[in-house]
Formats: structure tokens, sequence, C-alpha cells
């Protein structure tokens, strides 16, 4: 029916054919991967988020297919030209090369085979490049004969993506350091400007506008800090363990050889975790990342919406500080200024808590052998990471970095009636001053103030 | 071992044995509840939450088991004098006596199993001792056999709390209806009051006072609306579909009967639903009651929240209102008025919240022929409307109701720099001023206004 | 430091300079959009999910300008040269032209103010450059005082996100629809076959396999209705209402004819909300959208996991269904076909559990005269339908389909045990079978059923 | 208006009357309580959850007094009658009496003012009575001026419900480490016995019983492990930092000394936090300790689901285990055992998770100076605790002590289809095993194993 030859050919020349059992598909004629990764694509897209999306996770992958590579020739799996085609390919990889063609949707179900397969046949395509072979034949290299072997789909996704979520914790561990590092400085930098607390909203006592930021700089140092040692348990894989944690399907000298080859080429200090079954079971280890992220979100929140209603104002609101103008607040008023930042970063952060929803579900539905929802758990960490790593860095350099108190205001509202009455407290009596208080209102407070302090005992 | 014949005969006295096929149970003499209840008791508690605080489902319970006695009469398969006995008990049921006789766990496992039998087990006692027999004998007339007759747990327990659902919101939409009322005429008191209107809690524009109260009325209207329509879906039940909504077990007689009956016990327009295998399958009419309890909560949080904002102060705060103090609100600060009726409203709201997410694991946890978590969802639900009547009725009856605007500080407001702005906008334009407040700082909006406004196109 | 004069002159001929009152800034010279915009990309991007990412929404913001153009025409606010070339730009957005322009975040704070200038700003200069001006000029047209007349960022979001989501429904109506029919015919097909039911996991009795499919389809479509209703209350907006919803700022004239110009360009039978004032400060509309979404996911949820379920095997499982192949299940075990489609339905249903989240807390955090989350919201609702649609047609394509019964195994279970003992239930009564199954176990009932049920009554 | 003397001369009887500046109210004559506590009772009350019924908190608030009626002592505030007094009526409160006098609603606004008012007026009544004084009259001792000495209901119930929750730990910690040692004793009794694991629910590889179990005494003991870090983290608190963490209010050496008392009364180990600021605003300890307690509420609802799967049947389901019968499962069918225990489980685990959103919501919506929805944070905490402190030992003792393995059931299955493909794939690579049963079915695979796997090489 194609009567266009020009057509015809040019479209051969743009695709190839792969097989499987379910049969025969077109594949682009310049993609790395293959016909298992085309089928996902075909059957599992959904939501927008692809692999290459997720670099970290790409590299990954490859550092776990570079280890396994070289502890399947070490066990006499692999030959050492397929072995150093391999690892040459995955190492491109790692390097940051061929990301594009990594487009499997990353919340596919059926527990992380899309994402396996998507390496396995990039990486054997590659292989088999350097070995003289073509696209698309799979010979000498097998995706899963040779860049799979010793492997499941569990074991090597579990790793990676314990490993992905270290390597971005750096960037964000960085952003989330800048913020402690400068809200201690405005801590130092308020340290005596005299303003008032309030609890309840309600008016309190004097305080030094400097203490409500030391109070910020600790909690998220201490939300880092715990986030740090929970980032740190995920050093604990089961690379190795293959499906369920048993190891069946792997020699022993590749589970001997694989895990200190793969810290070698991560330079990270992976170590196994104590019972691989539980490893493959349960992902309560990144459910407690998630829920760690969440505190720290939620601990932002509570500091962004502090700052707006510090600066509410000009005139109706507290107007403590002033945060940096960065941009026209606003369409409608001239001149308004609105804290767009905070109200970015809060948005961040209502996503964080909306990624550990996923993450609770992914969780919360595990079954049996092998928890098979592990991937999205990764994918809305990951999100979530990233999303607040860029939120914070906006956040420090262009509001909390630049943040003014505004003096007068801070110090008439130390002075004002609340304060005064704590003042007092300490002379008079809780009771002698309530009843003041009520006979005579603030201004018999003022009076008594204005008085020094120094009068007889009959109010 | 025991030696003192008195205490023994006093134990003998006040306990009764029962058996079934797992052995003997020591029951308290004059328990109505037996067995079963007694083994669900010391198997399944774990809440605190009994049936018998449930008054609405205890009722609602014997509603059905009233109405089932008459339709397996009419069936022939109870006697009159059976079926009599069995309406008589579960009328003094439904009037509100021995409810102290249903102590199984609300929460317990098992699809209701142990609510079920404490209705079965009570009424077949009290039938008995009517008929002439004792407790714990269970002659002539039995739980299962005859009390439990065409019936199973799962379609006695699904209509059971959807009735009790919607006897008790009655309660709850009066409460509702009376916060309605109660803001509207603030709504109305306030309508002259000029204040600031803030968005992003800067300062905006001029606004009345009664707008934002006319704002709280109408949305607590519609998400009552939408709370009505959703629990008149509970209308619909099963009863009748046994098990898994097939009916087997169930005379046609009975099937034909047992609902109309049920209208009339209840006084409530039931009606079947479209599909019984539907019914016992899913639980998504219970799930969308709580969203929208949920929704209704979250709403009520923003208006006691800016109640809270509004009511700030006294001089560090937005100040426009003032709540009516009912109670000291500090052991600390002598005089001080916090907003703990507000806050009380908003912490029961957080319950809501809560009570929303066990319901939501209840129903993403459903599988298969029957959704054995809906009892879950029926006592958060039923807690939840508990919870937000008290806390609604004092809200209304000890804040709202007082609340009083202050007015200076409100006009002040609405005559500051950001609303003349947006009168002057008009006349000059939104570049205008936005220049004219850069180059000359708010004093050059003041003069301008205190100008007429009249001035030459110079800035 | 620019030596290469070649290179320098490029640069120049790439960007082009804006200024607003807080400095200067290069903008592309080829951008439709404007500094505004370019100072929300710098401030406010954290997310990746760019405003172009989303059409319906791109579409309906143009819509709004459209139709304010015109109702600017008529109230005199415009020339009708100013108000035709916006009008043309606007059309060629409708018409999907430009959308690449569109590159603020979705997720940005201060309540959509990127987003409407961003079309502010897209919108001038397409305008300008149909009156013979130039991009970067604003000059006749300009973004503010022109394209966003009587209009805030407030009303203009309010309605254009409502719009998106009504806009948006319409494909993900379809899915559902489709999933609705397909289920129906399965229900058909299979509405002879007995199998067995099962609660709490035990089995149960005997059922037809139509009837668990006849559920899943009225689940389905009950929730599909629920969610038409939801949608359809999001025909309620506020344009005209300006910021709070005092409509300050717009002439009574453009107030009288933007609604029903709206109406005319969207083809939506819009109208306005009872009361403005609530429009802007609440949203819980949208929320109830979300919530509806959820009860959507959920109930999916329970089916995908049950056809997890009902295939499980081929020996060790349940059995009763046979899901089409769709990609090798395993990269570990050849042959392996998992249920990789309801998997990926799964991890979508968890995904909108996610963003319901986002959403709760977005309408949790509102507070006065304007909820400022609202953005995340509708990016949300917009992300849940999306998926859900994707999810579902592969879903119904690929898997719900092509299922098919396991016959010989369905009725194989169907006379099993416990359907056994339910027949002669109603023969020989529940104690009677209990007592026989306790004394000789599992053969003593088949015995009898293989005696017809004719014994005596020893048992 | 009251004519019958003899009732008014009951009444009077009955009730006393006290005053505050708000006016006179009858407080039960009996009640150890008085004015703040009733009026706290009458404005506050809405969740049914009494102070009361959170004994360990009661004993927390205790013992705070009486470390701080020392250290008032010791800086001169109190004298040693009075000090001793009201270290007499803490002690008593400690040892468990007059808990009935504590009524307040856990759950109230303010910040829990009404819990802390209600240990002050119990402490200072019962301190009046010891020396020689009378109930409602408050002299010499008085709840505010000598009970709440130097403290602020912040730093008294910040805390007093961090002493509770460490308190009540020990005995969820006792019910944990159970569950663990149980399943621990599984995995060893089971560790012989083959059967098969399931990955995506479909059919894998050979696995032993025993290794299944010994992931969930794994994950158990983790959990174990970070909520015994997260719980020891609330040894850190803040007493003597007054309202907002200055110590305002409460003299040097007051504060040098209370912490070290208190560490002694309560035999905790105790001390300050880092910066008392911080510890006021923000409550993310007891947010980490929730999400602790859901990490291991999710854990427990896999295992105990995975307790139902393993159990299906008799006939149609997994048939691995055998749950003991605790109870009859049904009310339908005669001799059904249903997993009622890990149903219970799993309920007690969703509400777990609803209290946690609960918390959330109160950390989320914390601001300024101080976190006034704490108590309810703490109040969900010791809920969950309980809730899973019982419903734990039920598990253990009724349920996992007696599981028994169907040794015949699994071996089968260690033997079926895919286990065997398993095993010859290590002899014939995956893609000959794939084609042989896409060619032969699983018959071909079955043939293969009876040749022991010795065949040509012609499949």
């Amino acid at each position: 029916m194609m009567n266009t030859n020009g057509r015809e050919g040019d479209r051969l020349n743009k695709f190839r054919v792969e097989k499987d059992d379910l049969g025969a598909l077109q594949i682009p004629a310049a993609a790395l991967y293959g016909i298992q990764t085309a089928r996902a694509m075909l059957n599992l897209s959904f939501s927008g988020r692809l692999l290459q999306h997720y670099p970290m996770y790409v590299k990954a992958l490859a550092m776990v297919k570079h280890a396994a590579a070289q502890a399947n020739f070490e066990a006499g799996l692999l030959s050492q030209a397929m072995s150093e085609a391999i690892i040459q390919a995955c190492d491109e990889i790692i390097a940051g090369l061929h990301h594009e063609h990594f487009p499997v949707d990353m919340l596919h179900g059926g527990g992380g085979i899309g994402a396996n397969m998507n390496v396995n046949e990039v990486v054997a395509n590659l292989a088999n490049e350097k070995l003289g072979g073509s696209r698309g034949n799979y010979d000498p290299v097998h995706p899963i004969t040779h860049v799979n072997a010793s492997q499941s789909t569990s074991d090597v996704c579990h790793t990676a993506i314990r490993m992905a979520i270290i390597l971005s914790f750096n960037t964000l561990s960085e952003a989330v350091k800048a913020t402690v590092e400068v809200t201690k400085e405005k801590a130092m930098q308020f340290q005596d400007i005299n303003t008032i607390a309030r609890t309840c909203l309600q008016d309190g006592m004097r305080a030094k506008l400097g203490e409500k930021f030391s109070a910020y700089s600790t909690v998220i140092q201490r939300r880092l800090d715990h986030l740090v040692t929970t980032i740190a348990n995920l050093h604990q894989v089961n690379l190795g363990g293959t499906v369920i944690g048993s190891g069946v399907g792997a020699p022993k000298l590749y589970r001997e050889t694989v895990l200190p080859k793969l810290c070698q080429v991560s330079k990270l200090p992976l170590s196994y975790r104590e019972n691989l079954f539980d490893a493959a079971q349960n992902m309560d280890d990144l459910a407690q990342v998630s829920s760690e992220l969440c505190l720290l979100a939620t601990s932002l929140i509570k500091i962004a919406k502090d700052l707006r209603l510090l600066s509410s104002g000009p005139e109706a609101g507290f107007g403590e500080l002033r945060l940096p103008a960065v941009q026209a607040g606003s369409s409608f008023f001239p001149g308004k200024v609105n804290p767009v930042i905070p109200e970015t970063l809060i948005q961040c952060c209502f996503q964080v808590l909306g990624c550990d929803r996923a993450v609770q579900a992914a969780i919360e539905h595990g079954e049996l052998d092998l928890n098979v929802f592990e991937g999205l758990a990764g994918a809305n960490i990951l999100d979530a990471m990233d999303m607040l790593n860029k939120a914070l860095r906006l956040f420090v350099e262009k509001c909390l970095y630049g943040i003014e108190a505004n003096k007068e205001r801070c110090e008439a509202l130390s002075t004002s009636l609340i304060p005064a009455v704590v003042d007092l407290k300490e002379k008079y009596g809780y009771f002698a001053l309530a009843q003041l208080l009520k006979k005579e209102g603030p201004e018999g407070i003022k009076q008594l103030l204005r008085d020094g302090g120094d009068t007889d005992d009959t109010f």
C-alpha cells in the first residue's frame, strides 16, 4: 500500500524492528534502548516523569551494572572483552552521556522492570557497538543474559534508588546548611532588637527579634541532622540478593564480589542489610526518609508563615520585618510588595507533603516477598528533595539574606501594654495587676509604669 | 485454693458459664450479652471506644433486628411468639435501655462480627426472658438461628452504620445551621464598618467588616448543603443481600419484606442500592461523607484562624475584632485573653482530619467481595460528627455570638496607605502611583490625598 | 572582557533589555513574555512544572483576557483597535499557538501573579506586533494598563483554573466511561461462570464471576457521576470581583459584560458565585473535586488489587482470571507474566492521593480575604486528572479488555468445601454443620454432599 | 425562687461557689479542682477524651509541680511548709490517687491552659487541706501564685507531655519486643519448610517459610530501634523557660534547680534543649515520634495482611499458614475461621495513621513564639501508643504464637511450575526456557524436570 519508495526508505532508515515473544515492534533507529523499553513506554507511561529526568538514578543504575559486570567476570559468567565493553558503556552513562535514551516512566508498575530493562538495553547496545555489533541485535552482549546476569530487577532497583537518593542529598544538604547559616546570621544581626513575643497570636512579653531567628536556625539544623542520619541508613542495600533476598540465580563468587565493586565505582560506603529478605519486603527506610523530608518541610512552612506574619502590613499588620522586594507583588495594587518567596517555599513544602502521602501509600500496600511499589517511593523522594533544594536556594538568596528589621516598630511593640504588665507582675503579683487592668484598663497600667512602678498598694 | 466458701458462692452468683466450640467462658451473671461477645472483648479490644459509646449505632442495630424479626416471621422462619419477643427486646434497646450491655470494641476486626453478635446475644437473652427463659441459655430464642436469621454480619452492619450516621447527622446539622445563622447576623451587624482587606497578609483595599463574615456564612452553608446531599446517599442500603449481595441464605419473602419494615421502624426513607454486590464491596459512600466532613472542618479551620488573626493584639496585632473572654487565658499573663474557643474548634477540626485519614486507609485496603474495614470508617465518621457538633455549639454560643468589632481600629485601617493608593489609582493609573510611591514614599501618597487628589501631573 | 565582537553582536541580537522599578533584565529577543515573567522565573521556579505544560490553563487564561478585552472596550477603557488586537492575540493562544512562551512555574507563590503577568505580557507583545509595535516595548498595549484592565490576578486565575479543570475533565470523563463500559462487558461475559466469593480473604459462598465485575462497573459509574456533579460546581466563578470580590477597580459596565462574553468565548455556561467575597476566600469547590478524584482513585486501587489477587498464580494463587500479557514481566523469571498494568494504575492512584494531600494543605492554610495557594490546588488537580486519564486508557485497552476467566479453576472453587457448607446450611442449620465439621472435618461435609444430603440426623 | 429548703440544703451541701474575674460558678463540693478547671470544662470540652484517661500525663504534670515546689522553695518563693504541702499533694497524684479530679478535655485549645490549671487547682486544694484549709478557698496555697510559681502553661505542658510519652513507651516497647521474639521463634520453627515466594502476587522461586518470618522480626526490630532513639530525644525539655524560652518570670535560682529536681522525682535523665526558644516554637520532636509510630504501624499492616493472604483458603486461597481460631468467624458460615486478630491489628494501625494526620496538622499550623497545638499532638501520640500496645499484645498472644504451617501445601507449592523453571534456568538459560514454555506450555517444563533435566538441546 506504500508506493512512495522514498518515504518508505526514510522510514526504514528511521526505524529498526525488534522482536520478542509478544511480536515485533518498530524502534527508532538511533535509540539505544530496545523492545522491552519500548513496550514499557507503550504500556506503562502516564506521569510524564521520565527516568531521564532523574539523572542520579540513571547514573546509579549504570554503576550497579558496572559493578555487576566486574563481578560476573570474576565469577566466570562474562568474558573479559564483554565485561570491559559493558563497563565502558556504563561509565559513559555515569559520566552523563546517553541520558536521553532513558524514556520509561519513573512511576510504572511491575516493580521497576521498565527501568532495569531500559538500562540493560542501553548498556547492551552501547557495548555491542564497542564490540563491533549494531544497535538492536544484542549480539554478542545480551541485555538479560549478560548485562543483567546474576541480577534481578528487585535488587538492582532497590540498590540504585538508594544510591540516587544519597547522591542527590548532597545538593539538598548544602541548601539546608545555607538556610541554617543565614538564619544564624540574622539571629546575630537582630540580637539587640527588642520586640514582642506572641502566644495564641495575642501580645505577650518582650523578646529579642534575634531569639526568634535563633529558633529557626536550631530547628532547621536539627531536621538536617536527623535527615543526615536517616539518609545514612540507605547505604545498606541488597545487591546480590536477587529477587527476594535469597541470592538464588547469582553465583557465590559474584555475590562476594559485587558490593565491594559497587563501593569502588560509586565511592559510597555501601554495605549489606542485616537480612536480605527484609530488604526485599520492606521499604521503611525510604519511608523514613520521606517522613524526615516532611518534618523539614513542615518546619519550613512554620518559618515561612512567620515571616509573612512578621512582615505583614505596612500599616495593618505586625510590621516587624521587611522582606526584600524581588518583583511587583500585584497586578492590581501599585507598590504592593508581597511575600512571594516565602509563599513559593510554602507551596514547595505542600508538594513535599503530597510526595510523602504517595510514599505512605506505596509502603502501606506492600505485600509478601517484595514491595513492588518501591520505585514510586524513590521517585517521590527524589522529587521532594529536588524541589526543596531549589526552593530553599531561592529562599535563602532572594529573601532570607535581605530581611531587615523595622526597628522603630519593634521597639514600640516591646514597650506596649502586655510587656509592661509582665514587667510589673514580678513586683505586684498576677492578681493585683489583673484587678488593676479590670478596674482601670490599660491606662491604669500605663500610669503605673509612668509612676516608675512606685505606687502604694491601693490598687 | 479458694477456702472462703462465702466468696466462692458470691463468685458463682456473679458469673454464669457459657460454652461454644472453643470451650467454656465465665460471663457476668447479669450480662445480657453472651460468649461470642465475651470472646470479642477478650480477643479484639484495644481502642477503649466501645459500641455502647455509639448509642445511635446500637439503636440502628436494634432497628435492623426488629425489622428482620418481622420479615422472618412473614417468611415463616420465626413463630409469632418468638418474633414478638425479639421485637419487644429490640424496642427496649431502641428506647435507650440496656446500652451498657454493648461492650465490644467499635474498632474490632472481622468485619463487625463482634457488634452483630453483641446485639444478637442481647436481643436473644432479653427475648428469652420475656418467653420465660433465663440469660445464657438461648432457649427458645437463639442469637444466630433466630435473631440473626436470614442475615449476615455484612448486611446488618452495612445497613445499621449508615442509619446511625443519618440519625446522628440531625444533631450536627443543627449546630452547623446555628453557625451559619450567627455568622449571618454578624455580617449584618458589621455591614457598615469599614476596614481593610489583606492579600498575602499584606494591606489591600478598603472593605466592609461584614463582607468577611458574609463569606463565612456562605462557605459554611455550602459545606452543609453538600454534606446533606452526601448523607442522603446513605439511605441506600443492602439489608437482605446477606454476605456479598446475592441474598443467599435469606428467603425471598424475607428479602421482599425486610426493608419496608426497616423503613417503618426507623422512620427513614431507606431504599436498596442499585447493585448489592457493589454495596458489599465498596464503601465509597462512607468515605465521601468523611471527605465532606473534612471539607467542613477545613473551612472552619480557616474561619477560626481568621478570627484569631483579626483579634490579635491588643497592640501588636490586627486588632479589628474582640472575642468574648470566657476564661483566664494564661497562667502567666494577668489579664491576657486568649482565643481559646477558636483554638478548641481548630483542634476539633484537626481530629476530623485524623478521622478521615483512618477512613481513607479503610477504603484503600478493601478487597474482593466485602470491605471488612467498613466498621472503622463508620466509627471515625460518628466520632468526627460528634466532635464537630460539640465544638461548634461551644464556638457559636461562647465565641461567635459575642464577637465585637473594634470600630476605631477598623476605620483607621480603612484609610491607611494602601487603601488610599487604591482610591487614587483609578484617577492616576497604576504606574504613576507606583512611581510616586517609589520617589516620595508613603508621604507622597498622603500629601496627594490631602490635596484632594488635585495635583498637576508632575509626578 | 568580551573581545569577540561577533559573539557580542550575536548576544545583542539574542536578547533585549526590559526595565521595571527593580532594575533592568535581559530577556530573550524572541520571547513573547517580558520582565515580570522573567522575574517570576528567576525568583519562583522550583518544580519543573511549567505553565506551558498545562495547555488548558493557558487557553483558559487567554479566554479570560479575550472576554476582558471585549468588556473593557464596551466600558470605554480600551479603544476598538486595541481591544481587537488583544482579542486576536488571545485567539491565537486559544488556538494552541505560542504556548512555549509560558514558562513560569505553575507552583509559584504570590497567588498566581506569575501566571497572570505571563499571559498579560504575551498578549501585550502579540497585540503590539499586530498594531505595528515591537516586542518588549509595550506600546501602545500595556500588559497591566490594558491587558489586565479591570482585573486582578485573583479573579483572573480563580476563573481560569476552574475553566481549565472543566475543559480537561472531558478527556478524563471519556476514559472513565470506557472503564465502566468494559467492566460491564466483562460482567456480561462472565455472568454464567460460577466461582467462589471470599470475605476476610477466607473462602465464602458460591458466586458468579460476573457479579464481581458488575460491582466494579457500578462503583466507577457512581464515582463518575459524583465527579461530574462536583466539576459542574466549578462553572460558578468570580471574574469581575477583582481582588477580594468587591469589584473595586472594575467599572460597572465591565462587570456586567465580562462574564457573558466569557461564556461566548469559552462556550461554557459560566455564572457568578452567590457571594464573590466567599469566592476569593474559599476554594473548597476545588478541594471537593480533589476529594472526588481521590475517591475514584481509591475505588480503582481496589479493583486493580482485586485483579492482581484473582489472577495470582499460576499455581500458588487464586487463579480465577488471566490478564493479558503485554510485556515480559521479569528480568529474572522466564515466562513470568506480571500484572504490570494494574500496578501502573495503582501507582497512578497513589500519586492522586499525593496530589490531594497537597490540595488539602493549600486549603488548610488559606487565610483572610484571599486564598493565595489556590493555584497549587489547581495544578495538582490538573495533574491528577491527566495521570488518571492516561493510566485508565492503558488499563482499559491493554488489560481490562483482554481479561479472561480460568473457567475450570472457577468452577472447581465454586464447589469446594465452604460453598458446600453454605448449600447444606439451609437444610441442616448452622450448628449441626459446625459440629459435623468439628467432629469429622471437611471429609464429613463432602460425604454428606455425596450422600445427596440425605443422611439421618446423627451428626 | 427555690422554695424547697430541703433540696436547696442538699444542693448547698453538694456544691461550693468559686469566683473569678468573670463571675461565680458552682463547683461540686467534693471536687479537688476549682473554677478555672470548671470553666475549661464548660467552654472547651468536645472530645470525650479527658485528662484523667491519660494517667501518665497526670503523673508527669504532678512531677513537674513537685519539682517546681522544691525549686521555688530554694529560690525563696515558697515557705518550707507550703512547699512540703504541695510536694505531698503531688506525690499522692504521682502514686495514682485523685485522678478522677482531672476532667478537662485533653484536646482543648489555649495551649494546655486547662490541663495546667487543673493540676494547679487540685494540688492547691490538696495542699491547703494538709495545711488546715478547705477546698475552694486557695488559702494559704494559691494555684497560680504558689503552685504555678515561676512556671507557665507552656513549659509545664511541654515538659510533662514528653515525660508522659517516655513513661508510656516502656509498655509499648515490651509489646513490640514480644512481637519480635515470637516472629523470631516462628522463623526458627519454619526454617526448614520449603514453600514458594511471590512477587507481584505471581508465583516466584522456592523459598523457606521461615525466611518470610525472619524478615518480619527484622523490620519490627528496626522500627523499634528507631522508635527508641526518637523517644530518647524527648528527654530534652524546657522547664524553666516559662512562656517562650527566655525564662522571664522565673528566678535564676529556680531555673538552676528545677530540672535536676525533676530528674530526681521522675528518675528520668532529662536535660535542657539546646535552645529554649526553639523548644517553645517547635514540636518536631513530637511529630517525629508520631512518624515513627506510623512507620511501625505500616510495617505491621504489611505483616498482618501477609498473614491473611498466606492463611487464605482453605481451598481457594494460598493456604500456607493456619491461624489459631479464637472465636467463631462468621454469623453466617458455620465453621468459618476468619483472621479477626490480624484484622484488629490492621484497624489499630489505621487509627495510628489517623493520629499522625492530626499531629501533622498540629505541627503545620504552629506559629510564632509558641505552638499552641502541642497538646493535641501529645494526646494523639499517647492514644496511638496505647492502642498499639494493646493490639500488639492480643496479636502476639492470640495469633502469632499459635500460627502453624500447612506443610503439605507449602511443599507442594515449592515444587510447582515457576520454582521448577528457576531450577532449570541455570542449566538452560532464560530464553531457552521461555521458548519451551511458549511452545509446549507448563507440561514441557514438567517433562523436562521428569527427565532429570537431561534432554538434548532441541527445544
